[in-house]
C-alpha cells in the first residue's frame, strides 16, 4: 500500500489479472508485460504446481513488471513467496492461510480473500480482508473445482461487506460490464488476457469495459 | 533457538522425525506423539500434498508436542506456515526457497538444507545453512525422486562441511549406527517411525542406536 489512499488502492483492483500454471516462464513474463502495457491495474501469481525457488524466481520478475507500471503484486497463497518478493499482498482461498492470522502478523499486506458466498464474504471481512474475490461468476474451465455463484451472489456480498470486490470465474471482455454493474470494483481474469492471441488489446478492452 | 546454545541445538538432530502425507492429522498428531514419548529430538512437518490452511493447524500442534518434549520443530519448504506456527526453523531442498534468502530474512529461523552432492553441502554452508540433510542414503520408497547417495557422499560432506548433517532415506533401527559412524550428527527417518507398528519403540530404538 505503501502511502496509497485506500481510493488509489482499490481502483487498482479494477483489471485484475490471475496467471496460470504454464511451465515456461518466459512465457508467463512476456504475457504479463503486455498485459500491463494495455492497462492491467494488478498481477495475482498463482502457481499451484511450482516449488518455491523457481515460483520466487518469478515473484521477483513480475514484482518488478507491476512496479514498473504503477500495478499491484499479489500473490496466491503462498505468504513466504510475497514476503520474500515484496509484493503487496497476497491472496487466500478458503483452504488457504487464515486471512485473520496473516494480516494480525503481517499487517502492512494487502489480504484479498475468495469468497463463494454472502456468509464466506462477511466472515473474511471480520478476519480483516482488504478486499475479496468473489466467484465463480460464470462456469470456467480454469479452476476446475470452482463454485458457480453467478451475478446475484456477488451483488448480495457487495450488499453485505464495504470491502472492494473483484469478480472472478469465467469473465470475457464482453461480460466485463454487468459485472460491474453487479457491484464489482473491478474483474480477475485468467484466461481472458493469459489465452488471448494479443493480450495486450485484451488488456486495454477490459480496462475500456470497466471503466466507470 | 532461543537461547540454545550451537551443542544443545545439534545434539536435537539425533533422532529426526519426518512426517508423511498420509491425510488423517489425528492419526499424524498420534504417531508424532509417540515417537516424541520415545526419544525423538526433532519433527519436521512435511505435507506436499496439503493446503495452507489445515497444514498451518497440524503445524500449530505438532509445535506443541514438541515443546512439550524439548524438541525441536521444523517445517518443510513452506516458510509462511513455519513463522506463522512459530517453529524453530524450515527445511528447504534445492527447488525450494534459497537458504541464503531465507536466512537473511528470517535470521533467528534454523535453516536446513537437503544436498545430495559434496557440492550442494559445500554451496548450502556458504549459503547460511545451519545444518545438512544429506541422501538419499539407502534405497527409498518414501521420495520417488530420491537420488541415491550412499554413504560416502555423506562421509565426504562430512569432510567438507562444518555444519551438522542429518543423514536421510531408507534408515532404519539397524542401520542407524552406520550413518552416525559415517560422520552424521543424526538420523532422519519417515518410515522406520511412521509406518512401524510401535512408534514409540521404534523411537526408542532409534534414540539407543545413535547414542555416542
Amino acid at each position: 500500500m505503501r502511502g496509497m489512499t485506500r481510493r488509489d488502492w482499490t481502483d487498482k483492483l479494477r483489471v485484475y489479472l490471475v496467471t496460470d500454471d504454464r511451465p515456461d516462464h518466459e512465457e508467463v513474463v512476456a504475457i504479463v508485460e503486455q498485459a500491463l502495457a494495455g492497462g492491467v491495474t494488478c498481477v495475482q501469481l498463482r502457481r499451484k504446481q511450482e516449488d518455491g525457488g523457481p515460483m520466487l524466481k518469478l515473484a521477483v520478475r513480475l514484482r518488478e513488471l507491476a512496479s514498473a507500471h504503477g500495478a499491484l503484486f499479489i500473490v496466491n497463497d503462498r505468504l513466504d513467496i510475497a514476503l520474500l518478493s515484496d509484493a503487496d499482498g497476497v491472496h487466500v482461498g478458503q483452504t488457504d492461510l487464515p486471512a485473520s492470522l496473516v494480516k494480525s502478523r503481517f499487517p502492512e499486506l494487502v489480504v484479498g480473500v475468495s469468497a463463494r458466498s454472502v456468509d464466506e464474504a462477511v466472515r473474511a471481512e471480520q478476519d480483516g480482508a482488504d478486499y475479496l474475490g468473489v466467484g465463480s461468476v460464470y462456469p470456467t474451465a480454469t479452476k476446475g473445482d470452482a463454485v458457480l455463484t453467478g451475478l446475484d451472489v456477488l451483488a448480495a456480498c457487495r450488499r453485505a461487506v464495504r470491502i472492494p470486490i473483484v469478480g472472478i470465474g469465467g469473465i470475457t471482455v464482453d461480460r466485463a460490464p454487468e459485472v460491474m454493474a453487479a457491484g464489482a470494483n473491478g474483474v480477475a481474469v485468467v484466461s481472458a488476457i493469459m489465452s488471448a492471441p494479443d493480450p495486450k488489446a485484451a488488456a486495454a478492452a477490459l480496462a475500456q469495459r470497466t471503466s466507470l
